[in-house]
């Protein structure tokens, strides 16, 4: 349920009626809106009469319930205007959401060795990304696979962090490596194996960096956000939405099915933003591409590719990662129609 | 299996080599290609030794075997080069092919009754069409719903061709149906409840009119191809494959799942022009303009789209259908990616 | 909608009240259950007021409607109780029903020539079944793999027949070879790439044999049973369904995943009778044991098994079809379990 | 790899040459089957020549290459011997496993109270299971649902099992919590969320309890065994694997479509045994009957299904919960299958 506020309601009104719903056993949340400012309840509201919370102020303008599972999540939530989320990197703020320019995520699979990542990262930078990505732990199918260099590779991305001054995105896969994790990376990526470890969604929902939440392999889009919802239930508002395919009954051309319509129907259900993955979901350098320049002019609002400066050496998903140069002729190849869609990124120095 | 000759090969070599493989029992086929001929060869070719018709000719370059189980639908058997499908319509020819223009279908899901088709039909036409799509036999889930009108329907389409000028694509649903149909229709629809009906699949692929082949709702890439290897084989080659979503775990918020991967995926294996439906790819007229977006940038060589007077009122699929004002800024918004893309049709004037 | 008469009411109330719905523009169909009669009706039944039915007569005992999409198909259409469908074998009448014993049908996927067929046929009779499946006309992947012997085919199954005593179960693939299978054939089966086809359901549905309607791949329960309705709406109420497995996203150790719990699933919605196919349910024979049994405890009326007297050198499906040692093994297998579930066939002596 | 021992080698050639091996950087496992000791390696042996371990004695029968991904989960690892995974109850020891009695696991999806769980315990242990399984922790998709009494839940199972006799299977969901549900539970259950928590499956796997692996909702048979093979690699040969029904195109009638099929696939594949659980496996009390009757025939070594006082009422999954008769004539209903398949279990006098 919310309460939306009139336009210029004082502050202590605000607080006066946040009290007052607190002391009726609710958990009112204050949501700052460009234009106006809503009181979000979660909770035991089935029973709760809206005309008993509209006769709290003549400062309120309307008392809607939620009708979706997903409460926070849902773009009612924050009256229909979307989240920004926003994340400190060395280079400066980088905000993710709707009416911002496309944010670029770039990087190998895992961290391999402080030359590689160093070296891709440098990369990457220049050709126009905001962010690193890059596994130090991987959660590998088999026992047997290369299971990411676990700490000593967090070390390595917070050096090509420092050369590169992109922010970092990093999986975390179990929740006593949360804290650790965190020091190093700017988003914690929760990935679609661990979409629904719910331990772990709730403790990195009770740390404050944002968090990257990547899409189960057959995972519903509700699925999806009420797994956002543990999230942002335990107190963390900054959650990104990451698509990377889905599994359906024909995997022998793609690894798996990019379902590129989440985007029209994300921004129809939730405020956040959402992010594509086509590497993981096509599962092929090759059709990488294509799938990018789809996914931006349908509106994703962050794009996440898998680079690697020899993809026939990777130590893992080499078929999905493109090359330096294949990089950089796709970000050039990228820039008009980011353009036309309004998300272009101003120049680099009036972004400081 | 093909055997590629040497540029400027003399046509009366070609033919002697044709004729003595047709002397070995073969069916040889040729391929003119812009700047080569191929001959290409079905059949029991397994035990075929490649040399043995390398020696048939000097003009022979290379003897090539096809490894995939489509072989007339390969990309590999026209030597890499694209088809051109080729539908003659009242306005002229329009080139379905991945070096044209874009090509657009617009129309409502069934034919209701003259004044809508017609109206439809000068609608979609001035908003930029080349195509009307509308169903005079509809295939329906339940016998109880509407089943189409029937013959008298694609009079009503008769009607709205000779109205706009615009070509006309119609499904076929049964194999004794398919000569009144190509009557009418430029364009012979296989929906995706048939694309294994193979039996209409042998008799649609004996007529000479152009086959627009819907992918079946849980059709593989392969099935999809062998499908249309069935016309091919038939002897029809001017087959347009159309992706409208396949079925998922999913299907609360968009009735299929639209792979629009299947784009770039198709474009490596097969020479055949590629159409997208977001229509049915996601049953919400909501979602359809970004996904057409999507398609054209990733490469679609036509898109089809269901256009309805009043889509609130349609006898079928009123919630995926546009009506002519969304149908119409559809069509402006997509024009500087079209041209980006190099896919913009020229002025009418020049067309003709 | 339904109309439950009393038990007793005199055969001409029952043609009165039929004729005065007739009159109202209705089509009652009059079903004879074993103890009461119902008289169904469907059409434009939504406005009808069911108490003004009431009024018609005394005898009548309940108006109920049915509230499924499904109207013929359910099991309410016939007040609860289960179809029985007879079919006129040379060795007397087989029924497939929920109180009646295990049908077995046996046989290779394609007919391949007399000898192999008759042979077959007084192999599969001897173990213990009652129909002789076999395919004359094939639904193959590729246009280039063995289609069928189609019309000779035929032949070869009568002749199977006359040898056997068996009733034949074959295929229609296309519409204008419905009365050449019908001669032929004691159950038309349309296949699972056939199941939405429309065109085909409805002229299955003119004409008297029963019909075997397998689900397709992608097929929802509630798609399968408006198939089934396409039938039963033209006129033929002896449909059987057949399960064989539908696509999902693992086909690596078997080709479909069987989904027996649509066997209670059926037997709640409809009345009509559920055969199991293991055979195509998981594609290897080694499986199709476990699988025969599961399906009888389960509740099956019918179980379909292939069976081929060389499955190493069969033209189609050699690797998911049993030898007939084999058969005859799983024949002497289950009839502990056929006895438990009380669905075992008196000797035949007593069945004449 | 494996290295197959003669019959009657004696001990201390097996220690010298699992010496030698581990001299060689190898971890030779000793396999002790009920015939024969087997000893397997795991790691770099793709370059190992197996004529080279051949020579180290005259007391090695065969050395044989594994050739699965999966390899101490492969049957072939224990040279075709199936393995069993004893269970310490307060009632004596339980095995799972292909050659022993049905294991029946029951009880309530969440453990609400003392009187409840205590109840329910005592009734499935009178109708005869030998398990009693019940939340703690759950994982729920909303945040909003009851997410389980944790701790304290874990005190009411220990409360019930000291009643009942009865062993206890209860779900780990965060390594954090492994020591303390371990102080408890008998068996360890990693729910289908969790299959590919890597994170958890290793440290569950470095404990010395049984694990009860879920298979996940859209999990391949290889997907599992791997999740099966962390386990294993980590130190744990205890695993039980437990089909719960996988995720597909169609949830109308049921939560889940239950793969039987998978029992004679996995029997095929591994030594492990298989759990089925058709309360999962189909979302609805009424169909679990029919499923657990083919499941037992179809092979399986043991069942779980969900038992609730009062499942109108229940915190969690009431509508897939069989209430104490309905178990009750269950349990009576499957005994002439059990002992059919010769799964029966001595009276408990003999037990003991």
């Amino acid at each position: 349920m919310i309460v939306v506020m009139k336009v210029g309601t004082p502050q202590e009104e605000i607080n006066r009626i946040s009290a007052e719903l607190s002391s009726w056993g609710l958990s009112p949340e204050k949501i700052v809106g460009k234009h106006k400012v809503v009181i979000g309840l979660v909770g035991e509201t089935q029973e709760l009469d809206p005309f008993r919370i509209e006769e709290l102020s003549p400062w309120i303008e309307a008392v809607l319930r939620v009708e979706k599972p997903f409460k926070r999540a849902s773009l009612e939530y924050r009256h229909n205007e979307y989240s920004e989320v926003v994340v400190s990197t060395p280079s400066g703020d980088v905000v993710f959401g709707q009416h911002h320019p496309l944010v670029v995520t770039a990087g190998p699979c895992s961290v391999e060795n402080e030359e590689m990542i160093i070296n891709t990262a440098l990369k990457v930078k220049a050709a126009g990304a905001q962010f690193l990505r890059g596994g130090a732990y991987k959660p590998r199918t088999s026992p047997y696979s290369f299971q990411g260099h676990g700490e000593s590779a967090l070390e390595l991305l917070a050096a090509a962090k420092k050369a590169s001054g992109l922010g970092v995105i990093t999986e975390v896969m179990d929740s006593p490596d949360i804290d650790k994790v965190a020091e190093v990376a700017d988003v914690l990526q929760v990935g679609a194996r661990n979409m629904q470890n719910f331990a772990l969604l709730k403790r990195i929902g009770r740390q404050p960096k944002p968090v990257l939440l990547k899409r189960g392999m057959a995972a519903t889009i509700d699925d999806w956000l009420m797994a956002a919802e543990y999230i942002l239930a335990a107190g963390n508002p900054n959650v990104i939405l990451c698509e990377r395919g889905i599994r359906t009954f024909d995997s022998k051309y793609t690894r798996n099915t990019l379902d590129l319509a989440c985007i029209p129907v994300l921004k129809k259900l939730t405020h956040l933003p959402v992010m594509i993955d086509p590497s993981h979901g096509t599962g092929w350098s090759e059709y990488v591409p294509a799938m990018v320049m789809a996914a931006i002019v349908a509106g994703a609002d962050a794009i996440m590719v898998e680079v690697h400066p020899n993809p026939q050496k990777a130590l893992s998903d080499g078929p999905q990662s493109l090359n330096f140069d294949q990089f950089d002729q796709l970000m050039q190849d990228i820039k008009p129609f980011v353009k036309l869609m309004g998300r272009e990124r101003p120049e680099p120095a009036l972004a400081r």
